[in-house]
C-alpha cells in the first residue's frame, strides 16, 4: 500500500465556495486521486458488516498492494530523434517529457480493467513520449510533426476515462505521443450578455469553477470525475454530470469548439442553434481523439444561483421510486437534481453513514416506526432519492411545493435536508472506493446506460438478473445496485455498480469481464444504449454495432477514415 | 394568371382543432400552396399605399403571370428500361411516374430563385422519374436500384425547401430519380410513458398533428411551412418552428431515425441522451438527402396544453425590444413563443390588418395617445412582440406575470391577445405573399440567421445597412424588415425579410443575387450563421467554409464521400 492516508475530502470548488487556482497534480499511477488520499472505512461502523455481508470480505485487512513503481518494468520510449527534435523546438525541451512515472500515468485511464493491470505492472503499450504544449499553435506544431513522423497521437486529460479511450494499441509499432492539454487551464474570457465563456480544454473542473465563480459564474458540469477530469475530456466523451438536468449535458454546453485536425484549426462559430448540414460542433462531441484535439470551447454559463439546495425523499420501493421520478421529469417542475437509488443502493448508502450521523431522521427509531406502521414502508425495500433546486428563492419554493405534491402521490415522503447536503459532500469520492475494495481483492466497478421511460423497469430487472446470473455462473459472492440519474422528457439514465470477490486463485479480470459482459450485453438486449455518458473507448466497442446499426458504424468509419486517413489519432477507440 | 383565387385560410391542424385525415395535394408548380388559394390585398386597406410607398409598385395591377403549364418545353425522361423495371417491380407502375407535372413539381423547391425560374419556364435539369415508395422496403429496392444502375436519389418531402435542396445539377448525365415519401404518412405508434411517437418521414405537418392531437398529443413543431412540409424534410433540414422555445427545435424533438443509406438500413435507437461517439443521429439532422433517405423518426410529443395563449406586447424601440428578449430568454420564465418585429416589421403587419380590425388596440386613437403622451412612444419606433404562453391554468397565470415584469422594465406594455390571436391564425400565410409581389413583379424573399445576445444589436444594424446598400448599388427601391424569434440561453435567429422592384429591363434575378448575397455575406462577417433553420443546399453553399471553417468542411466531406462513394445521392448539395 502506498504512503499513509488521509480520508477523502470534498474537493473545495462548488459553487460559491473559494477554491485555489493552481494546477492539479496528476493522479496516482495506480489508482485515483492524489496520493496520500484514500477511502476509509474507520469512521462508518455499518460499512464493515455491509461489506463483509455483501462481498463475504473481511474489510479490516488490506490483501493487496500495487506493485512498487521502482520495481516496474518500463521499456524505454522509442522516439525517433527527428521527432523529438521537431517537438522540443515547438515547445522546448522541458515540455517533452520521456520520464518514466510520466510515461506510466499517461499510459491508460483509470477504468477497472486499467487499474487492475497497473498495479500489477503489466503496463500496456506505454507512450514514447509526453507532450505539453501551452498554446493551440503548439498543438498545431505537434500534429504536424506527429503526421510527418507518421506517430499516434492521442489526447489525455485529466486521465479519468473508464472505458479503455487512452491506452494506445497493444501492437502500435508507430511512435506514441501522449498530448497533456493540462497547460491550457484558463477561462479566456465571458460574455456576459451571452453567457458564454471561452476556455481551454485542458482546465481541470475544481480550477475552471473557481475562475467562473469568482466573476458570478457557473458553468454548471459536475461529473463524478469533476475534481480530475477536463473540459475537454468531457466534450471528448460527451460526459454528464449531476447537475445536468438543470444545465445540460456537455453537448448542451457546448456551444462552439476549436479543434486540431490534419487539416487544419476547426473553428465552429457560438451561435445557439444553426442549419449548415450536419453538425460538425456534434461531431467532435464523443469522438474521443479521432478527429484531432480540442484546444478551446466556448460553453454556455449561468449565474450563480441566488439559493440551492438539494432536499432527500424517501420512497416506499424501487416501482414507485422510478414512477415518481417519471412524474417529474414530464411536470413543469425543473429540478437541477433527480436521482433516486434502488433499494441496494439505499442500503450501501446508509452503510456509509459517519458515526455523529448525519442521517439520524431517516434511520432514528421514531422515523422507522412512522415508516413502517403509518405509511407501510419496507425498510428492505425503500429508496433513497435525491431532488435539487435553483434559482430564485420564490422559483426554489414553488418548486419544491410542485416536487412534495409528486412525491407524496408516489408515497413518498421528504426527509429534509441532511442527506442531501451529504449526497453534495461526498459525490466526488465514489471512485476511491474501487481502490479501497482492490486493496482487498475485490473488483468494482459501474456501467451506465439510457433507456425510453417505458423501458427501464424491464430493464432494471433484466441487468441485475444478468449481473446476478454472472455471480451464479462464476460461482461468486457479488453485489449489484443501481440508481437513476439525468431524467429527460423521454427516459433517464440508470447507473450500475457491481462488486463481486472473486473466486479463489481466479483470474480477477477475466471473471470480471463476464460480469461487465453480462451487463453491457443486458443494456443493448433491452434496446438501451452502451452508454450514457462514459463513452465507447475500447471497453465498448464490440456494442457499437448492436446499439447504432452497422449502417452507423460505417457513418463513423466513413467520418474517421477520411478525416485521418493515416489512422494517426487515436486509432482503434470507438471503431477498429 | 392561375384561375379565380379564395383568401388564404389559416390551417385546420393546430392543436386542439379537428383536422382532416386526406393525403395533402400537391403545391401548385410555380408558386405556394394549392392552386385557388392566394394572398389578397381586397379586404386589407392599408397594405396598398404601405406597398406603393415601400417598393413603388401599384398592386391594384398585375402584370407578370407563370407561363401557361401547356406551353413549357419540358425535356422528355431519360430512364433506362432497366432501372424502370426494377422500379416498377418493386413499387408497382403506378407508383413510378414519368408523368410531365409531377417532374415539373419535383424538379425544385420554392426558393424565390426557383419560383422565378419555374414561372418562366426555366425548368432546369428535371427528374427523370417521381417514385412513391409505400413501405420502408420499397425505399430500400429503390436504392438498390439507383446504385446498380448509378442513378442519382433526391429525397422529396412537400418540396418547400428554399435552399436549393431539391434540384439535381444542371448538366447531371446519370438518370434522376426523386423519391417522394408521401405515402409514408403515418403515425405509428406512441409510447405515452416515454412520449415518444414512432412516425413515417413522409407525414405532412397538418395530418401529423391531427392523428397526434386525436390521442391528446402534439409534436408542437411549427414552421411557417407546416401545412406543406414533411417530418422527413424537418429533419433533413434542421428545421426549427415558432414553439420550439418550448418544444425545441427538430434535433431536439428527433430522438430517433431510421435512414435507408447504401450500406443498409441506419437504425438509431430512441434513448434519452447517449456516449456512443460522435452522434448519427445528429448526422443524420440537417443532412439534406446527402446520406440517404430518411424513412421513419421516433420523435418527442408532449400532452396538449390545458391552457395555451400568445400575447401582444408593445416595445418603445428596437434596442429595447432586443434587451426584452434576452431578458425574458435567461429568465425563470419559460415561453412557448418569443417574437418580436423590428419598427419595419411592425408598420408591415399594421398595414395588413383587415377592415373591421383586430388590432383596434393598437392603433386606437385612444391607446396611440397614451403611447406617446404618456409613455413617450415613437410610433415610427415602436416594436410589436409575441410571447406564447402554455400549460396549467397556474403556470400560464405566473409565467405572464413573470413576462408581464420583464417587459415593463424595458419600457413595454402588453396589448391583450387581440395580436396574438391574428398571428396564430395567420402564421401559415406569409409564403404566398412571395407569389402576390412576383405577380407584381417584385421579388421578395427571406433569409435568417443566429448569433449570439451581444452580436446582436450590431449585427442587425449591419444587415439592414448591408441590404439597403445593395438596394442603393442597383438604384432599386426596396424594404427590408426583421423578427427575432427562436430564443435560446445564448442567443437568437434574426429573420429577415427583403423586397424590391428591380430596375426596367433588369434580369430580377441577377438584382436578387446581389441582395441576397448582400444579406448573407453580412451574417457570415457580423460572427453569425449561414442558416438558422432553413439549411444550406446549394444556395448558401459558398458561405459554408467561412461559417465553419474548412476543417468543417473536411469533415462534411469525409462523412458525405465515405458513405456514398459514387455520389449518388442529392450530390452537389451542402458541399460540392
Amino acid at each position: 500500500m502506498s504512503s499513509p492516508t488521509q480520508e477523502v475530502q470534498a474537493p473545495p470548488a462548488m459553487p460559491g465556495r473559494g477554491t485555489e487556482r493552481r494546477r492539479p497534480a496528476p493522479m496516482k499511477w495506480w489508482g485515483w486521486g492524489h496520493e496520500g488520499i484514500a477511502f476509509s472505512h474507520d469512521d462508518k461502523p455499518g460499512l464493515r458488516p455491509f461489506l463483509e455481508d455483501a462481498l463475504g470480505i473481511d474489510v479490516g485487512r488490506p490483501t493487496r498492494a500495487p506493485a512498487a513503481f521502482d520495481a516496474l518494468e518500463i521499456a524505454a520510449p522509442e522516439l525517433p530523434a527527428s521527432l523529438r527534435a521537431a517537438l522540443e523546438a515547438a515547445l522546448g525541451a522541458q515540455h517533452v517529457s520521456t520520464d518514466a512515472l510520466d510515461r506510466v500515468v499517461h499510459g491508460r485511464g483509470k477504468s477497472l480493467r486499467d487499474l487492475v493491470r497497473h498495479r500489477r505492472g503489466d503496463l500496456g503499450r506505454l507512450p514514447d513520449v509526453v507532450v505539453r504544449p501551452g498554446a493551440e499553435a503548439d498543438v498545431e506544431a505537434i500534429m504536424r510533426a506527429a503526421l510527418d513522423a507518421d506517430a499516434v497521437v492521442i489526447p489525455f486529460g485529466g486521465g479519468t476515462n473508464i472505458s479503455g479511450s487512452l491506452e494506445a494499441p497493444e501492437h502500435e509499432t508507430r511512435p506514441v505521443i501522449s498530448v497533456d492539454l493540462g497547460r491550457l487551464d484558463q477561462v479566456l474570457s465571458i460574455d456576459a450578455a451571452s453567457r458564454l465563456a471561452v476556455v481551454q480544454a485542458g482546465v481541470f473542473g475544481p480550477p475552471l469553477e473557481a475562475q467562473l465563480n469568482e466573476r458570478g459564474w457557473t458553468l454548471g458540469h459536475f461529473p463524478d470525475s469533476f475534481s480530475h477530469s477536463t473540459l475537454g475530456g468531457w466534450i471528448a466523451t460527451r460526459s454528464s454530470g449531476m447537475q445536468s438536468d438543470k444545465y445540460g449535458d456537455v453537448a448542451d454546453l457546448t456551444r462552439a469548439v476549436r479543434v486540431v485536425t490534419p487539416n487544419g484549426v476547426l473553428v465552429t462559430r457560438p451561435v445557439p442553434s444553426t442549419s449548415t448540414g450536419p453538425s460538425v460542433r456534434e461531431m467532435v462531441l464523443g469522438s474521443e481523439g479521432r478527429l484531432g484535439v480540442i484546444t478551446e470551447a466556448t460553453v454556455q454559463v449561468h449565474r450563480l444561483p441566488e439559493r440551492r439546495t438539494i432536499l432527500g425523499y424517501l420512497l416506499p420501493d424501487w416501482p414507485r421510486a422510478l414512477a415518481a421520478m417519471q412524474a417529474l421529469a414530464v411536470s413543469e417542475a425543473t429540478p437541477s437534481v433527480t436521482r433516486v437509488s434502488d433499494a441496494y443502493e439505499t442500503r450501501f448508502s446508509l452503510a456509509t453513514k459517519k458515526t455523529p450521523t448525519l442521517l439520524d431522521r431517516v434511520t432514528s427509531r421514531a422515523l422507522a416506526t412512522y415508516l413502517e406502521r403509518r405509511r407501510g414502508f419496507d425498510r428492505a425495500a425503500m429508496c433513497l432519492a435525491f431532488v435539487g433546486f435553483e434559482g430564485s428563492e420564490a422559483h426554489v419554493r414553488a418548486q419544491r411545493r410542485l416536487v412534495g405534491r409528486i412525491v407524496a402521490r408516489h408515497g413518498g415522503l421528504c426527509v429534509g435536508a441532511s442527506p442531501g447536503a451529504l449526497y453534495d459532500q461526498k459525490k466526488f469520492d465514489t471512485p476511491y472506493i474501487r481502490d479501497y475494495l482492490l486493496d482487498r481483492g475485490a473488483p468494482a466497478d459501474v456501467s451506465e446506460t439510457a433507456a425510453p421511460w417505458s423501458a427501464l423497469p424491464g430493464l432494471y430487472d433484466t441487468v441485475m438478473g444478468a449481473t446476478r446470473g454472472a455471480f451464479a455462473e462464476l460461482g461468486v459472492q457479488g453485489y449489484v445496485m443501481c440508481h437513476l440519474s439525468h431524467s429527460y422528457h423521454a427516459g433517464a439514465c440508470l447507473y450500475f455498480t457491481f462488486a463481486f470477490r472473486p473466486s479463489p486463485g481466479a483470474d480477477a479480470l477475466a471473471q470480471y469481464d463476464v460480469v461487465k459482459s453480462a451487463v453491457q450485453q443486458a443494456f443493448v438486449d433491452g434496446g438501451a444504449t452502451l452508454s450514457h455518458h462514459h463513452g465507447v473507448g475500447t471497453e465498448h466497442a464490440r456494442w457499437l454495432a448492436q446499439d447504432i446499426s452497422e449502417p452507423g458504424v460505417a457513418m463513423l468509419r466513413a467520418l474517421f477514415g477520411g478525416v485521418d486517413p493515416g489512422a494517426n489519432l487515436n486509432p482503434g477507440k470507438i471503431v477498429d
